[in-house]
């Protein structure tokens, strides 16, 4: 068996990928964030979740975003905006997040001697961050294959963004396929301690909706 | 004045980039990690050159990478090599280190409103390790600049690596000119608490070196 990265938030995304990861006969070894986010309750969401899909083990690994700032999902004086239409990148875009993400992911395959990484990130229902985008992540590729001793010895790096084109919906639709049970996943950007979700800020409005085009009922515990 | 981060980690390379960064009219931000390194003594000197050459910060990130391990310079059970000549990577390779500490100086510089990020890689007199190569840095860069809000937005980054192509020997010549007092800085990779270096490691043959051939007389205080 192959062994595998997963980097999990314990949102609907990248839990779909552990799923997907799993069932491509992957040993997965998933690897979560504290990185001082208000949503607290996607950590716990996170642990329960690599132990349902029987992850090798789950690491969660503390980095001080928050110290660096710049980011209402850090910033306890910035305010998790409402969901808008439009083109700008939100206030919730956390500076050099997935950068950092994946490069703690790295430095942990290459110990673990994996060559694959997975990450959740979508491009079409999501809020319009740069680091989610194919050609942020076909560079970041490109660099990890310079970067390490495993990969200029040989070993190449693999990043798989297997929802990267899917719209929410065809990802509920995957996720309920492989078993998935989304009421155990925390998306809101700010959740409260029981994991319960605003209903307002992007991350639920593109939640929702994608439930709805799915046409499956939406477990989502609203505050 | 426009603003740089300066990977600093307190030895005889970072130290001569912030010289020359400082020289070049930029306004310093320095950045170093507290990774679990053994040689800690080296943060102790970036902090005093730091505030020798009037950088407006100095912060000090904590990342885990002694939980990751697979490296001589953070693992108590490895030890640190004498000096080899050959074209192994050896075990004082950190995964994915410089691919980690620049991520984290992109988040600060986004954060700081900074185009401009400084490190003191040298593929010339160095260790072999793959993330200090100038093919390395030039992915990195063009990763850096579909990663961020900034740069998407049209505030390109730009990574200056001023010793890449230079001996240990025309660094510290430099160094020299621009008034860098190297007995201030730590290179040894397990240093003792006082900063005395060992002599033995590559680090410290590499910089021994470097002064006899610049007929500079060494001023590492030595155990």
């Amino acid at each position: 068996m192959s062994k595998a990265l997963v980097l999990l938030s314990g949102g609907l995304d990248s839990t779909t990928v552990l799923a997907i990861a799993q069932s491509q006969g992957f040993e997965c070894y998933a690897l979560s964030f504290d990185y001082g986010q208000k949503q607290r309750s996607e950590l716990v969401s996170a642990k329960k979740i690599a132990e349902k899909f029987g992850a090798v083990e789950h690491r969660v690994m503390r980095v001080c975003l928050d110290d660096i700032g710049g980011s209402a999902l850090t910033d306890p004086d910035l305010e998790v905006p409402k969901f808008e239409e439009n083109d700008e990148i939100p206030i919730t875009y956390v500076p050099a997040r997935n950068t950092i993400f994946l490069s703690f992911a790295l430095a942990w395959a290459e110990v673990l001697d994996a060559q694959s990484i997975f990450i959740g990130v979508n491009a079409l229902d999501y809020s319009g961050y740069p680091d989610c985008r194919p050609e942020y992540i076909k560079a970041y590729e490109t660099m990890a294959n310079l970067a390490t001793k495993q990969s200029v010895e040989g070993d190449k790096i693999q990043i798989y963004t297997p929802l990267i084109s899917l719209t929410k919906a065809e990802i509920i639709k995957q996720g309920q396929a492989l078993g998935v049970d989304y009421s155990m996943t925390t998306t809101c950007y700010q959740a409260n301690d029981k994991g319960e979700a605003c209903g307002a800020c992007d991350a639920c409005v593109l939640r929702r909706k994608g439930f709805e085009q799915a046409a499956v009922s939406d477990p989502t515990h609203y505050q």
